[in-house]
């Protein structure tokens, strides 16, 4: 099982990002994003995109993120610009423990960098968590987490042009 | 060479995505960022950066995104949910001519579908352009992007704790 913990989501002047770290999760593999702030409006978000496409992805918030990194059983990674080099963590990183992933905004609080067990760059350049997100689950799960399917109540049927939308009543819109 | 275009950009209402957009593009390997909305502090932030941690990264804002695809020479990747799997892709892309990728926000109009060479889903669920972007880069490089050097003023070292900063007059501080 992988959680994503995201730090430093402040609600109303920012939202998007934390809505593109949170789905951003759901489809590159996660079980559940946990946000430090309390922000019913981004858990309403994310619930209706589940609902409407699917799976069992999970989102609290306002959770105390030092209690959640300090009582967690498995592997904390904590995605930064300042960490190792991905390719030399990856390794090390026991498969099959319940895995803890934390991104943060802007400013990260010191403790979370002893906190981890493991702090890791996605490239050692200033981009984005959603990024380092995305590119950290790609690589964990070799790829396969973009052949997963969600089994929604709607789905998205590969199209070279256009968009091609099957609803579970089975039928069939190309728009 | 790799030019990202960016759509649907709304100066002021929701920055931190384009500014996430543009800095993904630079550190996994793109060279450069044309935006189809003006916007002088997108610019600025962008030029700051680079500045800053080095390379030779443009950003260009106020484009026709239309004369910019119908003029393009070398294929055209448009970054959707609703397209082609990465995977089938990715081998047809011819290697060593200038790519255009684009990548919209929420409402990208129908004709880029039409226009673009290839219509890309880095997986079918709805996610971020910036996750679609970095694994995108990520895996059309082949994960060599992450450990090119920028040459910057300011550089990071890769720290199993901490924030390690190297500056160009050669001082080191570990904070």
């Amino acid at each position: 099982m992988i959680t994503v913990l995201r730090l430093g989501h402040r609600p109303g002047r920012d939202p998007r990002v934390t809505t593109h770290v949170t789905l951003t999760a759901r489809a590159f593999g996660a079980d559940k994003v946990l946000v430090s702030t309390k922000d019913p409006v981004l858990e309403r978000t994310v619930r209706a995109v589940v609902t409407k496409f699917g799976g069992s992805f999970e989102v609290e918030t306002g959770v105390q993120w030092r209690r959640v990194i300090e009582t967690w059983r498995g592997p904390v990674v904590h995605l930064t610009m300042y960490g190792e080099a991905l390719d030399a963590v990856l390794p090390k990183i026991p498969p099959g423990e319940d895995l803890l992933l934390v991104v943060g905004a802007t400013k990260v609080p010191r403790d979370v960098y002893d906190l981890a067990t493991f702090n890791v760059a996605v490239g050692n350049q200033p981009h984005s968590e959603v990024a380092a997100l995305a590119v950290f689950l790609d690589r964990f799960l070799a790829g396969k987490e973009l052949t997963r399917t969600f089994a929604g109540r709607i789905g998205i049927v590969p199209s070279k042009r256009g968009k091609t939308v099957v609803e579970s009543e089975s039928s069939h819109r190309n728009r």
